[in-house]
This record gives structure tokens, C-alpha cells and sequence, in this order.
């Protein structure tokens, strides 16, 4: 079984129709026949089918309020028990969790104005924006997702959030999909590395979805900076310490001792950090009125 | 003296342009006379005038390296010593840690394809994603700052990231340029409030421009939450326990002790919480399976 593929299909351009889930399957732009959700709790979800199963679901064009699977009589298709957080609602939040684009198919059975005539149509990349369970009008509790459409935007603008979590950073070109997507991928296995520990303080952030890190690039991509989005130019982050990162208020030295937080930076042996990179990171954005010092920046 | 206005100057859309400073000045949409960044360290920047004064910059129409002020000769204008982190600099990197937008002015003066023949132009909002200090060509450290034009996008991208840092928040159509920037201006005296702390772990994040918190909206803005943008439904909060806080990793009870933190919110005396917001977050984010408990969700 080919490796889970995130962002765009090549081949499959946004507008791209099919006749049938069995064409969907074969161009790998929706590989399961049956289920509406692809992916699972470890991958996150890649694609999902909107083909007007659910009730509670809502289709404004580029936001989307999905409602997540089970808890419905195989036969009628009516609710007849809870939802819950796992298979493929687990993989959506895992979605969210990680900042990966999902793509969107929408069927002619899927009740909305976005819909095809007939046959399904590839409508692109969503981020889920936010997940969450209400009581559906069954009166049983479903899950929800807020898919919203990775817009096409002036290069600058994708760059907006740079350095933020990955799903700031979620691609807002078509053309720099696979590029982005690449990208992600070699963050989550930075993270995955450390278990989503953070290398300076080594909290791990856990929601009921599962950890939450960010990967955080030492050299800046983009320009003047240029650095290469490559595992020796990227840490594995808790939020507190991506910011201070961000923000100069936190300097890895030569040594790995750090200022602006106590002790040496954790590194994973079969993580390779370059020097080159920390220092162009110490002589750009350390406040050079500052010399090194060990006292915390982060007071508590 | 009028406060400090962030954002779009109400009967002066982008694209309008002014034959002098003096004109700039009158209409607010950038008051300093002489100064080319219009703020100071508390407020942040709100305006930034480009015309032509320093070497270093570089404009690429919706992305714009900044070269900082100071250390030029004020006769020759040659750069003969080095910027320092204070001022109008210090005023901008403020705004890139509030996500401030800043307005952008070229002048005919400024060297650049997007300058206007004559006079001055107001360009639209920026915002400030990155700061740092270089070489310039003199040979003397200045600071520089990455602008970012904020995009024109469809309604659910500018909602895209929604929750996360105030300037992934940052507005994306100038017509709700004036709500985004009221719905700041009321996170920032939150966080002002709390002298940066989080209210659930005390943390404080500071760099060399200042203190970093982010405020989480306790009931989502935006459907089908539609939590208002208040006081009330807004806490400050360390970028760790904001990100748990969207994820359903940490839950505020009734009686403000926490699942998936210690102790207890800390609330100032004057600042409401809403229990019907809190309600809200507990009934739609906790996972349904779980129980109230008081371990921390945060291991270290």
C-alpha cells in the first residue's frame, strides 16, 4: 500500500470530476470505496467525501461544518447513538492537530449549491480550523469539524504566520502545495522523533486527540534568510518556546546551553542540528546589546 | 492628542494619496511630520512612511524588508553608527509581537517600482512577521523588519488560524480591517491586565521587545460558536495553554479549578469570566468520555 499522500494529487487539479468512488480510489484522491473519511489516528486524514449522509452537515462554499462518522444505523442511515472520538473523527482532529491539508470531494448526493451535477468533483485543500461535538438534531451527540479552503493568495501573503505552527503555515498556493506538504511531513517526523517533547523545556502537550508540538526552523525560510527546510535547520517545540524563539528571547549558544532558558538543548542522536544554522540564528536575532547569560527568560 | 489608531483610517481607503507630509499628517493616517514609523514602544507602530531615506530597504510590493531608524548622520544621512532595538524600531517589533497592522505610505521619493510618481500614496495594512539585525552596507548593525501585505481573501480565509496568536488574526479584508482592529485593541488590554501572565500557569514569555501572551476567546468567534468578541469571553494565556485550550486538553470548571492543569484560573478582580462562556467551552470542547480530573495534561 503506496505511503498516505497529503496536499494535491498530481494529475488531479482542483475541478478535477469522477464518475464514480472507484475512479476516486484508482487516481488515489480518495483511496477508500466506501468510507467518507480516509486516514487514520497515526497519519491524520488526507481526504474526506461529502455525498450528503449527514444531516448536520453545512456547505458554504469554502468553510464547511462536517459532521464526523458513526453512530448511525448501517440500513436507514439514521443516528441512533453517540459519536465518537475515534477512526475517522480521531484522524480529523489529528488533522488539525498536525496543520494538514485535507482534500475535499464533493458528490452529487452532497445536498449543497457546491455540489456537481453529477459524479464527484476534487475541490481542493481544507485545513480543519476546529473541532468540537454538539448534540445533532437525532439528539445524539455527533462530532464536528470546521474545513476551511486553503485560499490562493499573493506568494507574500503564504508567508504570513511563517514560523508559526504548521497550520499557519498550511500551503495558500496551489503550485507550493507539494513543496508545502514535503515540508510538513519532514516537521511531523521531527516531532514524532522527540515524541513531542520540546527540546528546551521538554513539555509535551496532550489534548484528547493526541500531543501537540510545533517545528520550529532555526535559520528562517523565505528570504533574505533562505534557510533550507531540512531536519538539521528544524527543532521540535512547545508553543512557549517557538514564540520566545521567535522573538529573540531565546538563544541556543555553540554549546547547546541556552539563554533565555536553563540547561543544554535536548538533541535526539539521530538528529543532526547544524551549526551553521544556530549561529546565522545568534548573529540575526540576538539583541546584541545582550551577552550570554543562563537566568531564565521565562519567569513562572 | 487623539489615541493611537490601528488599521485603516475611516474616508481614507487604500490606493488615496496626498501631496505632502503636512496632508499625511491632517488626515491621521500618519501623523509625524518628519519621523518615517509613526508610535512608540507601549502602543506599538501604526504607519510607516517609505521614501527612499535608507539603502537597505527593499520593496516587493506586498512584502517589504524595512530597514530601522537611527544612527545616520541627520545632514548627510550616511549611516555612521549602529541601531539600536528603541524608538520607532522598538515600536515595530511591538507590533509584530501584538499583531498589529501597520499602515504602509510610499512616497515618490522612495526608490522602488510601487512608489507613486508624485506626492504620497497609503498602500493598505502590513503586518510585521519578522524582525532581526544585520550588516547593512555601511558596515554598521541595523535592525530590519519583514512587512507583510495583509491579503485580500475570501471570508472563511481570513478566519484561517482564528484562535491562534492575535497576529494570525491579523485582518484579511479591508472591510473588516476596523472590527479586527477594535476586537485587538480589547485582547491587549486583557493581556495588559495581567501584565502578560497566563491565567492559567502564571508563565510570563519576554524578549528583548516586550512581553508575549495571546488571547483565547473562552466561546469561538465566528459559526456556529459565535462567541463575542468581550472581556468576558476572553482570557490571557501562555501559547502552550492556548493551544491545549483549543485542542480540549485543558477544561475550566465551574469553580475554576482545571482538568489537564493545576490549581486554580486566576482571574483579577477586574476582569468578569463569563460562566455561561465557560459552559459553552466545557459542553462543545471536553471529550465526552472524559472525567473531571485534576492531573496536570502538561507533563514536564
Amino acid at each position: 500500500m503506496a505511503e498516505r499522500t497529503f496536499g494535491q494529487i498530481p494529475g488531479y487539479p482542483e475541478g478535477t470530476t469522477f464518475d464514480s468512488r472507484a475512479e476516486l480510489s484508482e487516481a488515489g484522491v480518495h483511496r477508500p470505496l466506501m468510507a467518507g473519511i480516509s486516514g487514520n489516528a497515526r497519519d491524520g486524514a488526507d481526504s474526506i467525501v461529502l455525498s450528503g449522509g449527514y444531516e448536520d452537515d453545512k456547505d458554504l462554499g469554502d468553510e464547511i461544518v462536517y459532521t464526523g462518522h458513526g453512530g448511525r444505523d448501517p440500513r436507514t442511515g439514521v443516528q441512533v447513538s453517540d459519536q465518537a472520538l475515534r477512526g475517522g473523527n480521531l484522524a480529523l482532529a489529528k488533522s488539525s492537530l498536525e496543520g494538514l491539508p485535507v482534500r475535499v470531494i464533493r458528490g452529487s448526493r452532497h445536498a449543497s449549491p457546491y455540489s456537481p451535477e453529477s459524479g464527484y468533483r476534487y475541490d481542493g485543500l481544507y485545513t480543519v480550523d476546529d473541532y468540537w461535538h454538539d448534540v445533532g438534531r437525532s439528539g445524539f451527540l455527533i462530532w464536528r469539524f470546521r474545513l476551511l479552503k486553503v485560499p490562493t493568495v499573493p506568494s507574500a501573503a503564504e508567508r504570513v504566520g511563517e514560523g508559526r505552527a504548521d497550520y499557519s503555515a498550511a500551503p495558500r498556493r496551489e503550485t507550493t502545495v507539494l513543496r508545502v506538504v514535503r515540508d510538513t511531513r519532514q516537521a511531523r517526523e521531527i516531532k514524532a522523533l522527540y515524541d513531542y517533547r520540546c527540546q528546551v523545556c521538554g513539555t509535551r502537550l496532550e489534548g484528547p486527540a493526541g500531543p501537540y508540538a510545533e517545528a520550529a526552523h532555526i535559520r528562517p525560510l523565505g528570504a533574505p534568510h533562505d534557510g533550507p527546510d531540512t531536519p538539521d535547520n528544524t527543532l521540535c517545540l512547545c508553543p512557549n518556546h517557538h514564540a520566545l524563539f521567535d522573538h529573540g528571547g531565546l538563544v541556543i549558544e555553540e554549546d547547546l546551553t541556552m539563554t533565555g532558558a536553563e540547561g543544554r538543548l535536548t538533541v535526539h542522536p539521530r538528529h543532526r542540528i547544524s551549526n551553521e544554522h544556530l549561529r546565522y540564528r545568534r548573529e540575526h536575532y540576538r539583541a546584541p546589546e545582550e551577552e550570554p547569560r543562563p537566568a531564565a527568560r521565562t519567569t513562572t
